[in-house]
Formats: structure tokens, sequence, C-alpha cells
């Protein structure tokens, strides 16, 4: 077997380095158009750009030379699947990523719009230039240069990437339950995670688990007059706010009996190098452009954020929502709520809580109708995994620094899931920074960050393809358990 | 002088009643394309429809014989005026009715669209067709059959007919003041009010004050991930839902100090007759299609939303509105917050109240914004004014049935406005059923309430047309305070 792909990417002026500096202009001119379609998941409006972006991302995968293409259908989104499978004996990466994005709305606060993507800068602004297309695209560009400058690749590449992530992922499991063996793989890595700080890369290794909920108050069968009723009827919108007002008692804590009973409690030792290695509170208020901390009295911003689950109200409805005024008591108001969790509190069970909270605490007047989005367990990855090594190997090459282990608020539930239905862990190697206003209005991604991605993409796969320790059981061998990193949380 | 007006409409045959009967159709085909104009003052993006509405309004009057027919503009939206003044030596009416329209939405909950106005039954529905535009054209149809019918008015009339109700008549008081003589009258005449039940007319003397505010809270900058954020920030949707529950104490009063101080007390004889003569718990309930009753302890339900004061939630917006989830900490949140306000309650004063309440009660992690879009006095009108007499016998023949008296838990503040300005009282002589759902989805008139109507607006005008207690001073005499009946609260 030839090994042209591992060799040649130690010098800066190997071929493969050649390829991703001469092509720089037309690699964003691609991201540009990428980040231009409106794949928005969460939005029915939107299902046919979501399809037209799958269609766009499996065109481009075929170009670079992926084999097996396909956009594979789910109940709602597609799943781009590409792979790449002539180095036998090598391990097999699985590359995660998701092409849909958050919906854009406040759309009034966004300084162009979000559709339209502008290079500002050294930022390209736009709604997922960042989350998670611009960090997708850098893994399919160091594809692209391997297969260019060196005709192949140093491992078995599968690709998997979501038009479903940024609703929960609803038909991720089950798809890869059914199509098991063609995602057989000894590791999976996602580029969805965040830096420290400019220059200072990070391994997140830790995630909070997520539970969205839609709470409804209903009370008269429709909207009156206020005129009329005010002070006769029990507004809905009113006791919405009674009930979300109970949900946090006066320390910040959440106020749902048996909340917290299964939190694992942290050493005082691991709250300090969790401490030292984290980001302080003044950073974590800068990122926000927040200028007051709040929450769970005894822990810092940090540890709210990572070791400490959350409630949040991601959005409330209630009522007349245009300009001036009417004069109505609403028949309904609903609140979007989600929970952060930590282990090992579990999603489901924390449901349970909240419904039975929720059933104590309506009052006579309202009816309370709870409906879940999404449910995702927390995560934590065993940090000694030798594709973890690798990923601070291609850091260095990368960023020419070398990563931090981080814990992260947010949820990655593909985590749980690649590692329950394919026994494999993921390393995620993330490229935006803190203020990349994933989620916001005026969401930007760093170029440089994207160019020093790919390059560290490319160091990645090489690095896995030539550490032996790594697996390579892929062709024939479904016990992919065997393979499996416990958790070490 | 010949008295052809005041003649001829004693017989069931007369010829005005001819006229009515043999062109029932096409008063209701008027109606329906008087309905059809969506003239919503409160959204910008219907201007355009409101003075298309005003024009139609305005020409239908031109055609009905009325004269001086002018569309007034005014800084929103205009007023349509017009006069009927050869009636020397009899009193003035001033006709006022509104021509704009709530919003309409949810738009979801409408059986049919809110603009196309369709007959069920004995019902008309759409936007409208009861509050105002059903109520003014029974006027409007009185006017018509006079003039055609007898060839005179058996009084001197002016219309006043706005299109900036249902926001508030931020311009209707200056304008008045500016152009007081136009408007010179001895009584004005509103019919936007309701029956006490089918069958059952009610005139109504006392209204309640209305305050509209916008309470707005900000934290960070803008919206920011709930992953990596939920926990360390407050965030506004909650912040706002624990200021609102705290707006009312357990037993449902208003807990904002100094609230109550100014109201005042009824003695147990006038509560006991309020009782006797308006609605039971139970009636209101069925009339608001709600199953529990809420409020003030100590009151009846009618007691509540008429003597008493009422805090609505008009309104409550934060965060994703749309489908599915968003994993944001918001920026903001808004609640449209109306007071109900009764005697000697002032709305400036009750705002300054709010505003201390508010400052108090914000905590340091948010900034909080109030905006102020209604202030309307409460009022209460002399039952013992003759034109008060002339409508209790215009419902007589009308109806066939006694009016009784009520209050009305509703604002209109155009009844302070003539007073205090054209220094008249104002007649509250309604058409609407309880259940004709105004400012709700599926807003109807029930069209024998139109037909009668006419026939008692048609009677209203001879009763005081004859009666001679009614001053007619209003050729030349701008005095018009001498003609003053005072409020007896």
């Amino acid at each position: 077997m030839p090994d042209i792909a591992a060799t040649g990417i130690g010098a800066p002026d190997a071929p493969i380095y050649v390829y991703t500096r001469s092509n720089q202009a037309r690699f964003l001119r691609e991201l540009i158009a990428f980040v231009r379609i409106p794949s928005v998941s969460a939005q029915p409006q939107h299902a046919g750009d979501v399809r037209k972006c799958a269609v766009w991302l499996a065109e481009h995968l075929r170009r670079i030379g992926m084999q097996g293409v396909a956009v594979e259908p789910t109940p709602r989104h597609p799943i781009v699947y590409a792979e790449w499978r002539r180095a036998p004996g090598r391990p097999t990466v699985l590359i995660y990523g998701h092409y849909d994005v958050q919906p854009a709305d406040p759309l009034a606060e966004w300084r162009t719009p979000p559709f339209e993507p502008v290079v500002r800068g050294e930022n390209l602004y736009g709604r997922g230039a960042s989350d998670d297309k611009g960090q997708l695209f850098a893994h399919v560009k160091a594809l692209e240069a391997y297969l260019h400058a060196n005709r192949a690749l140093p491992v078995n590449v599968v690709c998997l990437f979501e038009g479903e992530e940024e609703i929960g992922s609803p038909n991720l499991a089950s798809f890869l339950a059914r199509n098991r063996r063609f995602f057989a793989a000894d590791v999976a890595v996602l580029s969805d995670t965040r830096f420290l700080a400019p220059g200072q890369p990070a391994i997140t290794y830790a995630l909070r688990g997520s539970l969205a909920l839609e709470l409804e108050l209903r009370g008269q069968r429709q909207d009156v007059h206020s005129g009329s009723f005010g002070g006769a009827l029990h507004n809905p919108a009113q006791a919405l706010c009674e009930i979300v007002a109970q949900l946090h008692d006066t320390n910040g804590r959440i106020a749902i009996p048996g909340f917290y009973d299964r939190i694992r409690r942290l050493s005082m030792e691991e709250r300090a190098s969790l401490t030292s290695s984290g980001p302080s509170d003044k950073q974590i208020l800068r990122d926000a452009q927040a200028e007051h901390r709040w929450g769970e009295h005894g822990y810092t911003l940090y540890e709210r954020t990572t070791i400490r689950p959350a409630l949040t109200v991601n959005g409330i409805t209630s009522g007349y929502q245009g300009p001036g005024g009417k004069a109505i008591i609403p028949a309904r108001a609903t609140a979007k709520i989600s929970f952060r969790l930590v282990p090992d509190q579990e999603p489901s069970e924390i449901e349970q809580l909240f419904r039975t909270h929720i059933a104590r605490n309506t009052p006579p007047t309202m009816r309370a109708m709870i409906r879940a989005h999404l449910r995702a367990k927390p995560a934590v990855i065993n940090v000694r995994h030798p594709a973890i090594h690798a990923a601070t190997v291609a850091y260095r090459q990368g960023f020419g620094v070398a990563a931090l282990f981080l814990r992260s608020g947010g949820s990655i539930p593909v985590v749980n899931t690649f590692q329950e239905i394919l026994g494999i862990p993921t390393v995620l190697m993330g490229f935006a920074l803190p203020d990349d206003r994933m989620h916001a209005p005026n969401e930007k991604f760093h170029l440089p960050q994207f160019y020093q991605g790919i390059t560290t993409c490319i160091w990645f796969l090489h690095e896995v393809g030539t550490d032996g320790r790594i697996s390579a059981k892929r062709n024939g061998d479904a016990s992919c358990r065997s393979v499996r990193y416990a958790d070490d949380y």
C-alpha cells in the first residue's frame, strides 16, 4: 500500500500547503455561497432551503473527490453522506458537522442581512458562518487539499453532515441505528466549539445536556375585551409570569423539588483546576456583552455555565404583539423553557419533575400543557483517548499553541449518540471564537480561524492515521464496543 | 318653519319605515362594504386602508344628503365631518362614532377572514362589524331615512367620525379645541356599548378610565447562546415575569403603593342597587366564555369590572417566537400593560405610581423603560339629563323594552373630551350584544340589532328635537358651558 497521504505535510512548502494557500480566495467564495443558503431547520418555510443546502454540499463533496456521496432523506431534513475508504489498515474517522442554521431573528438587529454574507475586516458575517458551516467547511477543504495535492487521505473517512442539529437531531439516532454499518469508525471529529480566547485553542471535553420544553397556559376560550372583563378573569399572561417567577429561588437556584438530587459533586481540587484553566467571570461577561453576573450563589460564572445546570426562558409570547396597544385579555400564554443539565441528570427524569412541579403550581383558573422539543444527555469525553492527543498535535501545528481542555455550557447531543450507537468517542476540535455570536444577530467567523483550521484538520487526519494506538477494526469488525474508551467524568 | 321632520314617525306605516324596511337588503350590502375595508388604526401597514375607509364614509354621507362633508387630516388618521343645520331653533346633536377597528390577530382563530365579512344566520361576521362600524352605520341610515322619506331632520346634526378611537384618540382633543365652533352642540350621542343581554337594552352611564403602558426590560446587549451563558446572566424574560408576578397580591389586588388611595367608596345602598341591575357573575363568565372567576376579594364580577380598577397584561413578548426551540437568552422582554381606572383615579398620577414602583422593583441586572400609549379619565354621565330620557323613549320604540342603566368596564375617552372641550354630555346608546366578541376573533353584529337600532336612532333624534328642555343655543351662542349638566357620580 503506497503511503502517499501520510507524508509530505511536515514542510511549510509541501504541495498540500501550496494548494491551500493558492486556493484561499476560492475557499472563501465557496464558504460565502454555502452561508448564503438560508438552511434554517426550525422554520417550515425554509424546508426547501435546507434541502437545497444539502444538495449543494453533496455536489461539493463529489467535486472534491469524495465517494459514495448521497443526500439521504429523513422524516424532516436530509443527511449528507460521503466516504473515502482507500486506506486499508488505517483507522476510520467519522467527520460530523451540521449544515443547518439557527433562525435569524431578530432581523432588525443585523447590521447586514443574515443570508447575504459579507466580509468586514478579517470576519465573514452571516447566519451559520461560524455555527457550523465555516467550521464544517474547514474539514471539507482539508479533505480537498489531501485529495488534490496528495491524491489520497491518510485515513479512511466517513462524512456525516446533518440538517437537523439546531432542532435537536430528532432523526439522527434512528438513522444511525438503521445504517450502523455505513458509519463504523474508530473516532468521530466535530468542529462546533470555541477557543478559550483568540490565539488560545481549546478541546471541549464536557458538555451540558439539554431539555427544551414549551409550557402553554390557557384561560378563557378566546381573547376578550380587557375593558369589559379586566378584573374578573385570571390572565394567562399573568399566570405564566407567576409560574415562571417561581422557577428560581432568591439564591438563583432552580426551585423544582428534586432537581439537584442526582448531580455529581466535584472535589475542591477538581473545582480549583477548573478555575485555573477556565475563563474568568470578567471574560465571560465580556464574551456575553453583559454588565452584570447572576445565578447560583457559591459558584464562579464558568462553573455556573459548565458544572452546574441552568434553566433559561428562551422565548415568551402572549396576546398582542404589534405596535401600540390592544385592549384584550389574551386567551393563552406560552413560554419556551430550556434546561442545561450536568452529570448525572437524566433529561426524561427532569422533564417528569418539571411536569409534576407545573401540575402542582398551576392555579385552578388555568389549564397547562407541556410539549418537549429536545432531550439530550450531558456528556464527558475521556481526555486520555489517543485521538484527543492527535487533536492537540493538530492545534499546535495549525495555531502554534498548545490547546487547553475546556468544559462547555452547551449541548452536542450527537456526542452521546455516537457513543451509544457507534461505540466511539468524539473529538470536539472547534475553531469558533468566543465573540462569534453563535445563535445571535451578526454571527461571524474569523477568517484566519478558517484558514488555520484547515491546516489543523489536515494534521488531525495525519496524526490519527499514524497513531498505532487508534484501532483500525472498521473493515469487517462490527464490535465497535471493543474500542470504547469509557467516560471518566 | 315647516315641521316635516318631527311628524310622521309614530305610525308603523309612516313613509320613514316604508323606506327603511324596503331598503334593508341594500343597507346590509353597504355595511358589508364598510366592514370590508381593513381600517386598523394601530398598524402602520393599514394607514392607507384607514384613509380609504374615511373617504368611503365621506362619500356615503354626501350621497345620503349630508352637507359640508369633509375628510379632515390629523397628524395620523383623518376625521370625517358632516353636518345638516336646517332646523333653526331646534337643538344640535353631535353624532360621534369611529370607523377604525382593532387589529385582527390572532388570525388563525377566525372562522372566516376578518375583512371578508359574511352573514351566518342572523349575524354579520367581520372585524369592526359591531365595534363600531355597524353601530355607527345605524345612525347614518337613520339620517338617510329622514332625509329621503321626510326631506329633513328633526334636529340640527353634526357628524364626527373618528379614525383613531382604537389607538386612544391621540389627536381628537386638539382637533376639537382648534375647531370648537364647528362642533357646537347640545348633546353628543355615541353607539359603541352593549345591551345587558339579548332583548335588554342598556344605557351606559359610567365608564372606567384607561392607562396603557409598555414596560421593556433590557439585559445584556444582545441575544446570546443559552448553552454558553445559561446560569450566568439574568434573563430579561424571567426578570419581567418576576416583576409582573408581583403586580398583584394574593387577594387579587394591585400591589402598587398608593394605587387605591383616591378611589371613591360607594355606599352599601349604591352597591346593592348595582347588584340588582347588573349582570350576575354567571352571566359575565358566560359572556367571556370563561369557566373561572378571579380578582379582587369582596366584590362581585360586575363590581370588579365597573366600580373597581384592574390591571391587565395585554401582551408579552421576549426572545424566540417561532416554531420549535431556539437556544438563546433574549436581550430584552416587553409587556403591554393596561389599567382600567375608576373615579377619582387620575391616569397621569397612576402612571407616576407605576413608574416609581417599577424603578424600585427592577433588579440591578436590568434596565427598565416605560412608554405610555394612552391615558383616559374615568367618566360618569348624569342619568337625569333630558337627552338620556330621549334615549329611553327611543329604545322603547326600537326594541319594545325599557332600557336599564349600566356601568361599563371599558373606556370611551371621548366622553370626557366632549365634556371638557365642548361642555356637553354624551348619551351612550349602544346596540352591541354581550357575545359580539368586540376586540376578539370572530367579532359579529346581530343584524336585528342593526335594523332595530336604526329605528332607535330615528326616535332619538325625534325626541331630542321635540323635548323643549334641551337647549338650542347653538346658533351664535358660544358659551357651551351654560348648558352643562354636571356629572353627579
